[in-house]
C-alpha cells in the first residue's frame, strides 16, 4: 500500500509574497511535491495557460462542482469564484505524492477544518517596523490611515497562531529553503514513521 | 534579549549508528548548533583530548556534581558514570544557540521529563527486515536466540514513540541531512516565531 502524501498549505497576509515564494519554489527541479492548480470562473488573460495558472470554468461548471462538494475550499472575490478542486488534490494524496497549496487565509482555516492533519505554513513580512516603513514608505497617507493599516498588519499577523509554521520573508531564496526543509522534515513526524514499522511489525 | 536556543537530542537503539551520524553531522563546517560533550569517570584512552571527546572525571568530582544537581542527566555502565553537565547546555542555551546531545535512550528519557520544549530525535534502522538479516547474518546463533533478540530490536523500536522524528539511518549523508532539515524547521515553529512577534507588537 502507498503512503499517503503530505498536504502543505502555504498563507499569509496580503502583500507578503505568497505568490512570488511559491513560484520559486516550483522553478527549482529538485521539489517533490505538486503544486495544485486553482479554479477559477473569471476570464483567462494574455498568455495565461488552462491548467497551469488556473483552470478556467464557467459560472455554472464552478458552482456545479460546489453543489457536487468537489471543491476542497472556494471563495468569491470581485464576482468571481477561486477554488481548489478537490479530486486532483485526492488523487495526488492517494498516490503518495504531497500536494503544495498557496491559498488565502480564509481558504487556509477552511482546509484546516477539513484537513487537521495538513502542514500549515504561514509567510510572515521580517518586522513590524519594515512593514511601518512599507506602508509610510507610500508616501500620502495621514498619519490616522497609517495606524489603521498598521492595526490590520498586525491583526492578520496574529493569525500565524492557527498555523504549525512561520516562515519570515526577508529573502526569497531563504524563504523557500525554509520551506522546503519544513516540508522535509514533516516527512519525519515521528507518527508517520511509527505507521509504517507497526505494519513492518504485524507482518512479521 | 536572546532568544534562547534549541535542545536537541538524538538517540536510538543500541547498534544503530548515533555515534558515526552524529560525527558527521560535526564534520561538516554548516551546523549552526553546538555539540555538549559528556562526562565520565572512565580513564582517559590513547588519544582521547579533553573537552573533546570528553571531561575526565574522578569519581569524587562527578558524584559532587550529582550531589550539587549539576547533571542534566547520568547514567552508570561498567562501574563508570557517564553524563551531560547541565552548565555547559544552559549557558549555550542562554546564549542564542542550539545544544545537541546524543545519549542512550535511558537518558533521553530522563531529559524529556526535565526539558519537554526539547526536540527528540530517534535514530531508527531502515527496516526490521535488515535488522533480522544482520542478525541473522552473525551466523552461529540457534532461530531461538535469533528470535529474542529481534523481541529486544521491536521493543527498541517502538521506543520511538515518545519522541518527535524518526530519522532512518540508511546512508550517512542522507541520515545527516535529514537531522538538519529538522534542527532548521524546529526554528519556524509558530509556537518560536509568535513569541518574536507578540514582543515587537507589545513594542510598538
Amino acid at each position: 500500500m502507498t503512503e499517503r502524501g503530505l498536504l502543505i498549505v502555504l498563507s499569509g497576509p496580503s502583500g507578503v509574497g505568497k505568490g512570488t515564494v511559491r513560484k520559486a519554489i516550483f522553478e527549482g527541479d529538485d521539489h517533490q511535491f505538486e503544486y495544485s492548480v486553482s479554479m477559477t470562473t473569471r476570464k483567462k488573460r494574455e498568455g495565461e495557460v488552462e491548467g497551469v495558472d488556473y483552470f478556467f470554468r464557467t459560472r455554472e461548471e464552478f458552482e456545479e462542482l460546489i453543489k457536487k462538494g468537489e471543491m476542497l475550499e472556494y471563495a468569491e472575490y470581485v464576482g468571481n469564484y477561486y477554488g481548489t478542486p478537490l479530486r486532483y488534490v485526492e488523487d495526488t494524496l492517494n498516490s503518495g505524492k504531497d500536494v503544495f497549496l498557496e491559498i488565502e487565509v480564509q481558504g487556509a482555516m477552511h482546509i484546516k477544518e477539513k484537513c487537521p492533519d495538513a502542514v500549515f505554513i504561514f509567510l510572515t513580512p521580517p518586522s513590524l517596523e519594515e512593514l511601518r516603513q512599507r506602508i509610510e514608505g507610500r508616501g500620502t497617507d495621514e498619519p490616522k490611515i497609517i495606524d489603521e493599516r498598521m492595526k490590520v498588519a498586525v491583526e492578520e499577523i496574529q493569525m500565524m497562531k492557527n498555523y504549525d509554521y512561520a516562515v519570515i520573508n526577508d529573502e526569497v531564496p531563504l524563504a523557500v529553503k525554509r520551506i522546503k526543509d519544513i516540508i522535509s522534515s514533516e516527512h519525519y513526524r515521528v507518527e508517520r514513521v511509527m505507521k509504517r514499522y507497526e505494519k513492518m511489525i504485524e507482518e512479521m
